[in-house]
C-alpha cells in the first residue's frame, strides 16, 4: 500500500474529555431567557427537563469535560471514526487539494447523531431516569435515541411527524428494532396532540408539534425526561469528539487542514467537526478557514437575523439568541431534512458573529451532484444534509486547481444516505427541484420576533 | 477503556494472498463438466465469459495466490473489516461463551459481495474488457459490482429480476449512483427475455431468466464478459481475505475460534469466513467445528443431493458437483434472498460431504429473533442473510450457558440490514411466516437431474 487512505485510531484512542469552546470565547455566550420573565433562564427552570448533569454541561465554562468510561465503551462499537483521504476523488478532479472526510456514517444509526445520543441516555440513566421522550423528523435524531436508549436500558418514547411517520417505515422499523416506541405526532396521547387532532383531524404534524408532544410527555411524568439532538450547547459539547479524534488522525497524517468544511442545520455535525481547530486558532495555536453550509432554501446563517428567538415553532422553549429565519417560518420541503430548521446553534450563531466561520448556501440539485461525483469516487453514498459539505470540498478543490493552491481540505461526512435513497431516485429521475423558500414569510417571521431580540 | 470490543487492523494489514482451500483438500475437486459432451470444461470454454486469470484462478492448485495491489488498494477503502467482541451480547445471554463476529457490513454496498466484484473488476480492466454484465436478484450482488465498475472505469450492466426492480428501487438507485445500468429482466434487449416476453408479456422474472440475459450479452460482445458474485471457486477464494484477516484479529486477541458459523447461499460468505480456518484444520494445525447455516426452506445442504447439476435454471451453464435441490426447484419467497438458491459452491458441498462442515437449517422468523435480539444488544440491524449465522451463534452460546463451556464463537456478519427494513416492519407486523418448500416439487427436481449426476 503506497498512499494511505485511512487514519485509523484505536478504541483506547477515543477522547477522554469534550472540548467545550465557551471557555476560548473572547466573550461569554449570551444568556439564553425565560421567555415570561426576559431573565436568564437557571439549571433548576430546565431540571423537569434534563437530568442535572447535562444541564451544567449546558452552563458549563470549563474547556475540558470529562467523558464517562461508560459512555466511552458504549461509543466504541463504532468510534473512533476513521479519517480518510479522498485520493480517488482528487485523482478525478485533477486538483493539487489533499482533500479529508471524517466519516461518521459508520455509527450503527448512519450518521454523527448517536455521539450525544449515548452521552444524554448515560446521564438520564445515572439519574433515574426511566424514559426518554423526544421528538423526530426524518427520523435520524430518533433512531440515534433509540439505539442509546438500548444500550443503557431506557425506554425511548419516539414523537415522529406525521408525514414522515407514513412516508418513511423504514426509519420507524430501524427505532422499533431497538425497542423504541415511535409515534405518529400529532398524536392522542397528549393534550396539545389532542388539541391539534381536534381542529385538524388529518394534521400532517410539524417538528414544533412534535417537539410539543414529546416536551409535554417529559414535564408531566417524574420517571421522564426530554432529549435533543442539535441546537443546544451540551449537544455540540458531545460532538467535539469529531474533531479532536481528526486532530489525532492529522497528526498520524503528518498534515494539518487549511479549510474545515460542515453542513449546518441545527449546527451540531459542523461544531463537533470544527470547534476543536477553532479552539486551537481562537487561542492563536494555529489558522483555519472554517466554513459552514447551508441549504440555499433554509439559510438563516446567510439570510438570518441574529437575534433572540424561540427554538420552536409552538414558542414552548426558552428564548436563545443565534441567526434566525423566525421561529414561525416553516421552511420549503427538500431532502436534507436534517437542515431544516429556522434557527442555528447559539455558538455556532456566535462564531458567525465575530466572522470566525464563513457561512455559504447552496441549492440541492448542485449538493447532489456532487454527491453523485463523490459516491463514484470514493463509494459512499452521502447523506442529502452531507451532501452539502461535499459540495463545498468540492468547489474548494476546483479552485485549488485554478489558483494551483495545495490545500488540505477536511469535511465532516456527517452520515450516509442508505434511508434516503428515494432522494437519490427523484435525482435520477430528474425531477429534484428546488421549491425556493419565500423572501415575504422570512420578512414576516422575523417582524414577529419577541420584543427582547431588539435588545 | 477495560475490555476491547473491536480487533482493528491497518490497511497495511490486508492479506497480501488469498488462500486457496484446494491445495489442502484430500482429494482434488471433481471436475466441471460440458453439458453436451460430458467432458471436463477447458479454460478455452470459459473464455468468452471471464478474463484468463479469473479462469486461471477457478482451476488454480496453489495455495496461495498473490492479491494485485490495486485490488488491495481499492480494498483499503473499508478493508481490513472489524472483528469485533459481543460483550454486550454475551451479558444480554448470560453466557460464559465468548462471542466474536467478523462485520463484513463495513463495505460501502454493506456486505462482503465488493471483495470479490473488485478483484473481477480489476482482472476485467487488466485484460481489456469495457463492459461487465450480470444478474442481480435482491441488489446486493449488483450494487457491489456497481461499485467495483466505478472504481476501475468500466460500463457495468446488471439485470435485476423484474418483481425486485419494482419492489425495491432504492437498490436500484444505488446501482445508478455509480454509474451502472440497471435492466429489469426479462427485458426486450436480448433475444431470450424477448422469448419470455413474447409468452409472458407480464414476466416477473427470475433468476434464471436474468442469467441468461447477462450471459447472452456478454457471449455475443467482444468487449464484454459475464461476473457471478457467489458459487465458483474463484468467487470464494477472494473472500478468503475475510478469514485471513479473522486470523490475525484472533492473534491480536490472543484466543482462537472452537467454532465458526456462516450462513450458506451460493456459499461465498461462508467460505471467505470458514476456509482459512478449515485450512489450518485440514493441514493439522488446528482444530475447529465449522457451522454452515441455511435456510430451512431452501435446505440444500440438509435436504438436497450431492451430484452433478446445472448452476442455472436456464441450463446455460456448465454441470458442476454439489449439493443440490434440483436447478428447475424454484424455492419459496422469503426475506433472506441472497440464500434463495438450488445448490451451493462445489467446494463447500465437497467439505460437507467429507463431514468438515455441519449444515444446520433454521426458519426465518427465528432468525428475524436473534436478528433483533442481536441488534439490541450491539447496536447493528442484521441483513436477513446474516440472521441465520447470528441465530447459530446464539443457539450456541445459550448452549455453553447449559454445559458451562466457555468456547470461543466465531460467525461472519455478512452485512447490514439499511436495505432490508421492509422485512424488519413486516416481523414487528407479525406478518414474517415461513411459506414450507414443497418436497414434492424438490423430489421432481432431483428426479431430472442431468444423467451424469449418476456417475
Amino acid at each position: 500500500m503506497s498512499e494511505s487512505i485511512k487514519y485509523l485510531l484505536q478504541e483506547q484512542d477515543i477522547p477522554t474529555h469534550w472540548y467545550n469552546l465557551v471557555a476560548d470565547l473572547p466573550e461569554p455566550p449570551a444568556p439564553v431567557l425565560h421567555p415570561g420573565t426576559g431573565q436568564p433562564v437557571t439549571p433548576d427552570d430546565l431540571a423537569p427537563l434534563f437530568p442535572m448533569a447535562v444541564i451544567m454541561q449546558e452552563v458549563s465554562q470549563d474547556r475540558e469535560i470529562e467523558i464517562p468510561e461508560p459512555v466511552r465503551e458504549a461509543l466504541a462499537q463504532w468510534r473512533p471514526s476513521p479519517l480518510c483521504r479522498a485520493r480517488r476523488l482528487e485523482r478525478a478532479l485533477d486538483t493539487p487539494a489533499r482533500i479529508y472526510y471524517k466519516y461518521e456514517g459508520v455509527s450503527p444509526a448512519g450518521s454523527h447523531k448517536p455521539n450525544t445520543a449515548i452521552a444524554q441516555a448515560f446521564y438520564n440513566k445515572q439519574e433515574g431516569v426511566k424514559r426518554i421522550t423526544t421528538e423526530t423528523g426524518a427520523g435520524q435524531w430518533g433512531s440515534a435515541l433509540a439505539l442509546a436508549g438500548s444500550f443503557f436500558g431506557l425506554e425511548i418514547e419516539v414523537y415522529m411527524v406525521k408525514v414522515s411517520f407514513d412516508q418513511k417505515p423504514y426509519r420507524r422499523a430501524f427505532m422499533e428494532t431497538f425497542g423504541a416506541t415511535c409515534v405518529a405526532s400529532p398524536s392522542d396521547q397528549t393534550e396539545s396532540g389532542r388539541a391539534i387532532l381536534k381542529e385538524h383531524p388529518n394534521s400532517n404534524g410539524s417538528l414544533g408539534i412534535a417537539i410539543s408532544e414529546a416536551v409535554e410527555m417529559a414535564a408531566k411524568r417524574d420517571d421522564t425526561k426530554y432529549a435533543l439532538g442539535s441546537v443546544l450547547n451540551h449537544v455540540l459539547l458531545h460532538q467535539t469528539i469529531i474533531g479532536q479524534e481528526a486532530l489525532r488522525q492529522f497528526e498520524m497524517a503528518d498534515d494539518y487542514p487549511d479549510m474545515v468544511i460542515g453542513c449546518t442545520g441545527g449546527g451540531s455535525n459542523f461544531a463537533g467537526i470544527a470547534f476543536p481547530f477553532i479552539g486551537r486558532k481562537l487561542r492563536g495555536e494555529q489558522d483555519i478557514e472554517v466554513v459552514a453550509v447551508e441549504p440555499a432554501n433554509c439559510p438563516s446563517l446567510t439570510k438570518g437575523k441574529y437575534a433572540y428567538d424561540f427554538g420552536d415553532t409552538a414558542h414552548l422553549t426558552p428564548l436563545a439568541k443565534m441567526y434566525t429565519l423566525g421561529s414561525t417560518f416553516v421552511p420549503p420541503g427538500f431532502h436534507a431534512g436534517g437542515l431544516r430548521y429556522h434557527g442555528m446553534a447559539p455558538l455556532v450563531s456566535q462564531l458567525t458573529a465575530l466572522n470566525q466561520i464563513a457561512p455559504r448556501a447552496y441549492k440541492q440539485a448542485e449538493c447532489f451532484d456532487a454527491g453523485v461525483e463523490f459516491a463514484k469516487a470514493e463509494g459512499i453514498i452521502p447523506a442529502p444534509e452531507a451532501n452539502h459539505a461535499v459540495k463545498a470540498a468540492i468547489d474548494e478543490a476546483v479552485r485549488c486547481k485554478e489558483t494551483g493552491a495545495s490545500k488540505a481540505i477536511l469535511f465532516n461526512l456527517c452520515g450516509h444516505g442508505h434511508f434516503d435513497m428515494q432522494a437519490y431516485t427523484d435525482y435520477f429521475a430528474g425531477k429534484l427541484y428546488d421549491q425556493e423558500y419565500d423572501e415575504s414569510e422570512v420578512a414576516m417571521a422575523l417582524a414577529g420576533l419577541p420584543s427582547v431580540a431588539t435588545g
